[in-house]
């Protein structure tokens, strides 16, 4: 399948490589990709230069957020919080129209720096925002409660972890769950909480999992949902 | 040990049950004891009159959120997030002075119906309200995260779960690990975040637990945090 991935961070990456290797045709999308490719150095993670990770993966191509939007079918948003309405933007109504995009963006605000607050909570979200915004694409809010490693490769973790997803068209949701099967996710694994106001409650998760993360002194972790065994 | 729990829902009626079963001199405290206990028919949530509880309960004394903080060497604040701070205040600050108060109130806003949102988030939390407006009460935010039935019986549950507290005096943690020891909880099953402003992330777990809440159709469920084996 043709996919577009907004963004070329560590998420962008890691989901660009293993879209690639499932064997999709993938285009990254930036705000300047020439900009982008002629950037040397490390940058403010550590990460080496975005044209060595692109010369390591000759299949996966890169382009303008417009660009990665035209070609795809299916859309992934791995943007920043803070660049994600913008990048949509950019990539044009026409582009994402009538489009799935499963939205893993986070509105983490870093500027006062750790631990970050969100831009946006309570009562209303991010992922809201932007289905609002671009009401003919079908967003899907989903893998923003994990560090991008497990996202991709959940049997990393020896027992039953569990994601969300929430949107309001059940098709883009059926279409985000056979990639995220795709995956290694299991059925039960993914918690379908409904519309896509949900978002609020997968969002503010962030505010947990960033303290966990400094606590724990590892990304690599997820929530477990441990039921009784007489409920339900 | 002698223990105050402010509020006589059923967070303060489970609490105060299972310290008075664990041998504890408990009083519960409300706004007014009097009117309470003339109450007839069941409240809003379908409980049967506070007087019935009462009579259930010999052991468990009911009084003003002052005397039962005048009563306590260790205090449980288990009133809806609404009415905290106003219980604290009518505790009297001299009632409080010193004391150990595991905090189990969220901010709910119920106002607008269900779900939910959150009167304070982000970037403050309840938690923190309380400790800022009470300097000399020692403040441990906990429980907060999981259904009344399971905080004193975490075994319903039949693998290992997780709660967290966090708190700004280390010996008051301690003082509350204790008491959750007691309770069942095991010492890896706390998880100790640190200060209390740590308290913005577990009081917003509440906008997903009220989700899952509704999605799981029980109550009766925790988080489990999942590491990585050669993770830490």
């Amino acid at each position: 399948m043709k996919i577009g991935v907004f963004g070329t961070g560590a998420v962008g990456q890691t989901l660009a490589e293993k879209l690639d290797s499932l064997g999709h045709e993938v285009m990254m999308g930036t705000r300047d990709a020439q900009q982008s490719m002629v950037r040397e150095g490390k940058d403010g993670m550590g990460r080496p230069p975005l044209k060595d990770w692109m010369a390591a993966h000759p299949k996966v191509k890169l382009g303008t957020f417009a660009e990665a939007a035209a070609h795809a079918q299916l859309l992934v948003n791995a943007t920043s919080g803070f660049g994600a309405m913008e990048a949509l933007k950019l990539a044009g109504e026409k582009n994402l129209e009538g489009k799935t995009m499963l939205d893993i963006s986070n509105p983490l605000d870093f500027s006062k720096g750790f631990p970050p607050s969100l831009t946006v909570c309570n009562t209303d979200s991010l992922g809201e925002q932007l289905q609002r915004a671009f009401p003919h694409l079908k967003v899907v809010k989903g893998l923003n409660t994990l560090t991008a490693g497990l996202m991709v490769a959940p049997r990393l973790l020896s027992e039953e972890h569990h994601i969300f997803i929430c949107g309001d068209d059940d098709d883009a949701k059926s279409e985000v769950c056979a990639l995220l099967h795709s995956f290694g996710w299991t059925e039960a694994e993914i918690i379908d909480l409904g519309d896509i106001t949900n978002a609020r409650g997968t969002e503010q998760v962030l505010p947990i999992w960033v303290r966990l993360y400094g606590n724990l002194r590892t990304p690599m972790f997820n929530f477990r949902i441990v039921l009784a065994s007489n409920a339900g």
